[in-house]
């Protein structure tokens, strides 16, 4: 049995504090020994379940680097860009067949990145796979036993079982799903049985290979890879499971919550204030300050307040619902990112009165990791070295540099740059032409190889 | 007769929007042609009045820069250090004495820079001049009609008067001063006549010369200055006026607005939501963004949310007289201010691991203005210039410079920086010891001067 963990997110539901690499699921928020995310108590539990050899992460591009930066070295099948949860899971599964053999009767199991559950939820997991086989279906869900008639949820209706007592309570065949119900109608479907699908997905390889296959899709990992933009940009579940007919669902009776809004998310944050500031007379509040500059809330009810490099929000708990809609105007570029190389932040991020843009960061490069050998062709840069030691590779030379140091890199140079014993710092100033991120040549060396590079 | 406008404030009150050198006066909030600030109105009110010829603006050395941005070139008497109104009011009449050539018998009539008044307060200061010289007092004070039995302000009572009615309408005997009572109190002062102090004092230079040759007191003006310290640390009224034995009131029956927090200042903000973000469902509520990351404010009723390079502010309207005890402890150093040449506004602000501070700000210099020819001890200065054109003196030549030139300045480097027909913006990363902003030597050279210094 394989599991893949589906990493979506576009970070607007808890803007500011998520953005398009920082993903909800990545927020550390969690107390512990250290401050912990979602996707980092999610690896957790799956170690103690010990399904971790046989985990990968489906993740994009932008999120690759937060993951690593979190987990450390598990495995990540990378999408090309985003193309919603059928497009991924098709490539996971290829992936899978072709890059990691697994035969063509392997059980997969899709799951998101970021339950918020306990651990019988993963204990689950095996069950799915031994039911997958008994009932002979082509794909079995995971149901979760729902605790109120809430209308945010997509519920799955079954039918009611003709078969044992015992079977009853394990595995229900599904009659059909219903998205979003009204009060009212969840109400009636909670009588009826039914449960909250909470987007797992258990199948044979062949199984979506053959849905691929009758869809006019490619089925090789590598030619869904360079074809993704030829997958519907529609759901799993829209696309294979409302179409299967040999589906069943087992009940999982546990915890589980959805954490998508400030209101709910606010509740998991166990201190009342985070940060630089005081709250003063507030209640039911919670403020979290990234910022370097402090924050003062007083005399607040029932709110939340969250300053990162991102944004500033200050909402109502009791309207942090339609967040999404509000900030999609508002969404720049990401002001904050963990890399694999370590951290950025933007300072300062303004249009000159020629058109282009200036953009000041502190980044934080640590102890023995690199910058990639890289070039720009519109924009130039400027570092000021200020904490740590580290080399630069630049103009045919390697050579030591530490604070007070000031770097210039010119548009088509190629540069890198490594820290040494410690974590290096600098105040980057980039200057150039608007679409600054995307205008990068990399060469994909270690450090030696980049300084041979460069001397040779 | 001579004004003397007070220029005081700390700026807590109205935090973070209000800094050490941007106190609440010099706050653009009030719309018209252009958004103007309390002290520009006050001096509008004054040019309308007559009296601009005759006035002065005795303010500290960090307020010296922003009040000739907002003003022009108006005469400032600028306090050593900060030392409470006696202190200020001293210097600035024995100034007026020394400086300025005031008879002894020239009248002062001295008030805050940022009263918030009708036209006929200002009309009302020749009353003042009239009245001293007909009533032979010690001193004449302005004092306000109250409005309610408010327990912020100092009540000043009156002796009922004996002479005729007309007279008794316009100047009576002061009885008391009663600082602060609580509301009953208040009722009774109320219904006694008492008017509310607003620190408008008029007296002849002479009389205040001989409560400081009486109290051994120096009172010229270079003494004065040079042993600033010698004065007290304590109020004009206490010190001068509640001693004074022939000392009169007039009444001012006009507007006057105490705006002295962020629930009666939100009230003259005209604009719900300034800057980038939006409100989305509040009411009754203000919001300023200065910052250049959007804010969202969602579902809020009566509060206040501000948000400048020196901090955040969320607070409940009820809630904010007691501001300046909350942020005292949180107080930095301004990250934003206004000087006679630009702006400058702090990035960032972090102290390095060998204990040195590195502090990153994006300057504006003004067309035609300079940074006067300086050096540091203790720092260095890295200068990435991203938009205009200027010239740099340092290291015995003058060269011109533009977007893209990156000016590393070392310590003990003598240098200025000028800005030619535009805005000259660059991005400066300073890295030196913790008191940074008093490293610094400067010569009084105009541009010109500089070069020929530089060239020499």
């Amino acid at each position: 049995m394989k599991l893949v963990l589906l990493s979506g997110g576009s970070g607007t539901r808890l803007w500011p504090m998520s953005n398009d690499s920082r993903s909800k699921q990545f927020l550390k928020v969690f107390p512990g020994v250290q401050m912990h995310s979602m996707v980092q108590r999610v690896w957790q539990q799956l170690t103690d379940a010990g399904f971790t050899e046989d985990t990968y992460i489906c993740a994009s591009k932008a999120q690759k680097d937060m993951i690593v930066s979190q987990l450390g070295d598990v495995p990540v099948i990378e999408e090309p860009f985003r193309r919603d949860t059928f497009a991924a899971i098709s490539l996971a599964t290829a992936y899978l067949r072709d890059c990691q053999g697994a035969a063509l009767d392997e059980v997969v199991v899709v799951l998101p990145v970021d339950p918020y559950v306990d651990q019988t939820y993963f204990e689950k997991l095996r069950d799915l796979e031994r039911l997958l086989h008994e009932t002979s279906s082509e794909m079995v869900l995971m149901g979760v036993q729902p605790t109120e008639p809430s209308s945010k949820f997509g519920y799955i209706q079954v039918e009611k079982n003709t078969g044992s007592q015992s079977m009853s309570s394990e595995v229900f065949s599904v009659r059909s799903f219903v998205e979003k119900p009204n009060t009212s109608q969840a109400k009636a479907l909670l009588s009826d049985g039914a449960l909250w699908n909470c987007g797992v997905f258990c199948f044979r390889v062949d199984y979506l290979l053959s849905v691929l296959e009758a869809a006019g899709l490619p089925t090789s990992y590598g030619t869904i890879r360079d074809n993704f933009e030829a997958f519907p940009k529609r759901s799993f579940d829209y696309e294979v499971v409302e179409k299967a007919k040999e589906i069943r669902v087992t009940p999982y009776t546990g915890a589980w919550q959805d954490i998508g809004t400030w209101n709910t998310f606010s509740e998991y944050i166990t201190e009342s204030f985070i940060g630089l500031g005081q709250a003063v007379n507030c209640e039911e509040t919670q403020v979290v300050n990234e910022l370097g500059i402090p924050l003062v809330a007083v005399g607040l009810k029932q709110t939340v307040v969250v300053a990162t490099p991102d944004g500033i929000l200050v909402s109502d708990k009791a309207h942090t619902e339609n967040l999404k809609t509000i900030v999609s105007e508002f969404i720049q570029r990401p002001m904050y990112e963990e890399r694999r190389w370590g951290t950025y932040r933007v300072l300062d991020y303004q249009t000159v009165n020629d058109g282009s843009i200036v953009l000041t960061k502190c980044i934080e490069l640590h102890a023995g990791k690199n910058l990639s050998y890289q070039r720009h062709f519109h924009r130039s840069e400027v570092w000021t070295i200020f904490q740590g030691q580290g080399r630069v590779a630049m103009d045919g030379q390697v050579r030591r540099i530490g604070p007070g140091d000031v770097i210039t890199v010119q548009p088509v140079q190629w540069h890198a740059l490594c820290a040494e014993n410690e974590t290096l710092k600098l105040i980057e100033v980039q200057r150039g032409s608007v679409l600054v991120e995307e205008d990068i040549e990399r060469m994909y060396l270690d450090w030696q190889e980049i300084q041979n590079h460069c001397l040779r």
